[in-house]
C-alpha cells in the first residue's frame, strides 16, 4: 500500500535493525485518515469472505480496525491483555510472549462474542515474531470459529512471525512488508501483500 | 445523545448501584457505527474551537476518538497507560488511581505530540471519579497546551468527576449522563450536555 510505505519512509524511525518505530501515526499518535484508508484496504480484500466480526488486541490494532469493521458493516471485538474486575467469567483465553518486553500476558474476549457462527478477520498492527497473532488464532479456534485471514498493517518480513502463519495455511495480507531496517533503512520487499 | 441512550437501555448491564457493564458496543466488543455518530457529535459540538489535536487514553476512548479525529482533520494521540515509569525521559507523565481496580498507574505522553500550540480536546469512554480526566488535564497543562474541553461517551452523573472538573471551569460534553443505577435500572438525567 504505497500511501502507507510513503509515510513508513517519511516518519519511521529505524532505532536499530529489528525496531521500527512508527509512533507519529501508529503507536501513539494516529492519523485517523491514514487509519481510514488502511481500514478500507482490508474491507476491500475481504469483502467477499463473508466476515462476520474483526478480532484484534488492544491498543493499536484498534484504530485500523474500526474502519475495516465501519466498512464491513460488522463489530469489532478487542482482545484484552489482563482481565479487569467486570470481566471474570467466560473467556476465551491465550499466553502471549512479548520479546521486546521479556514478558508473557494472558490476553482474553468473553465467550459472548465469539462463537462457531463466525468467520473471523484478525487485524494487528505490527507481525514480528507473530506470538500476538498466534494468540489470537487460538481464541478463535478455541471459539470454533473460522478464521478468513489476518490482516497487518506492517509486517517486519525478515523476522519469523509471518511464515510460521502462512505454513499453517491462513492468509495474510501485510500493507506493507519490511525486507530490512539494516544500516537505518528501511527496505520494502517488492510486493507488500502476501496470500 | 438518543441513539447512544437508546443502546445503553437495550444492552447495557446494571452490575450494582455504581457499575454499569458496555462491553458490547464500547468497552470490549464495539460497534463502529455507533462510534462513528459519536466521534461525529463530538466533532460538531467542538467545529468552532480550533481544536487542533484529540487526547484519549488507551484503550476504549481510541475508537471513538478516531471518528472525532478524522472529522476534524486532527491527530489522535492516546496516553499510554504503565505500572511505573523507570525511563521518563520526553514524557510528560501523570498517575492515575483506579478505583475499580484499586491500583494507581502511570499515564504518559511522549512531548514530540503535544505543545504550547495546541488546542485540545479530551475524549474518554467513561467519567466517574475523573481520575483519568484529571490525570490528562494535567499532562496537557505540563505541555502549555490549551484544553478546549472534554467528551464523555458515558458520564455516571451520580459520582464526583464531572462535578469536580466542571468546578475548574472546563467545559465538559457527556452524551448520556446516568442519574442512577439503583434496582437495576439505568436512568438518564434529561439533559446529557451540559457546559
Amino acid at each position: 500500500m504505497k500511501l502507507l510505505k510513503d509515510k513508513i519512509a517519511q516518519e519511521g524511525k529505524v532505532l536499530s535493525e529489528n525496531v521500527l518505530k512508527v509512533d507519529t501515526f501508529l503507536n501513539h499518535q494516529i492519523d485517523p485518515e491514514l487509519m481510514q484508508a488502511i481500514g478500507e484496504e482490508f474491507a476491500t480484500r475481504y469483502k467477499d469472505e463473508g466476515i462476520t466480526k474483526i478480532v484484534t488486541i488492544e491498543s493499536s490494532g484498534i484504530a485500523p480496525s474500526m474502519f475495516a469493521g465501519l466498512t464491513l458493516g460488522v463489530p469489532v471485538v478487542f482482545a484484552r491483555k489482563r482481565k479487569s474486575l467486570t470481566l471474570t467469567d467466560n473467556l476465551y483465553t491465550s499466553k502471549v510472549h512479548s520479546f521486546t518486553k521479556n514478558e508473557t500476558n494472558d490476553i482474553s474476549i468473553s465467550q459472548n462474542f465469539l462463537s462457531s457462527d463466525d468467520v473471523v478477520l484478525i487485524i494487528d498492527d505490527f507481525l514480528a515474531n507473530g506470538q500476538a497473532v498466534l494468540g489470537l488464532l487460538d481464541i478463535v479456534e478455541q471459539a470454533n470459529a473460522k478464521t478468513a485471514g489476518v490482516g497487518i498493517v506492517i509486517e517486519k518480513g525478515f523476522q519469523t512471525g509471518g511464515g510460521i502463519i502462512r505454513e499453517r495455511g491462513i492468509r495474510v495480507d501485510s500493507l506493507a512488508n519490511i525486507k530490512s531496517l539494516a544500516n537505518g533503512k528501511v527496505e520494502f520487499f517488492e510486493e507488500a501483500s502476501t496470500r
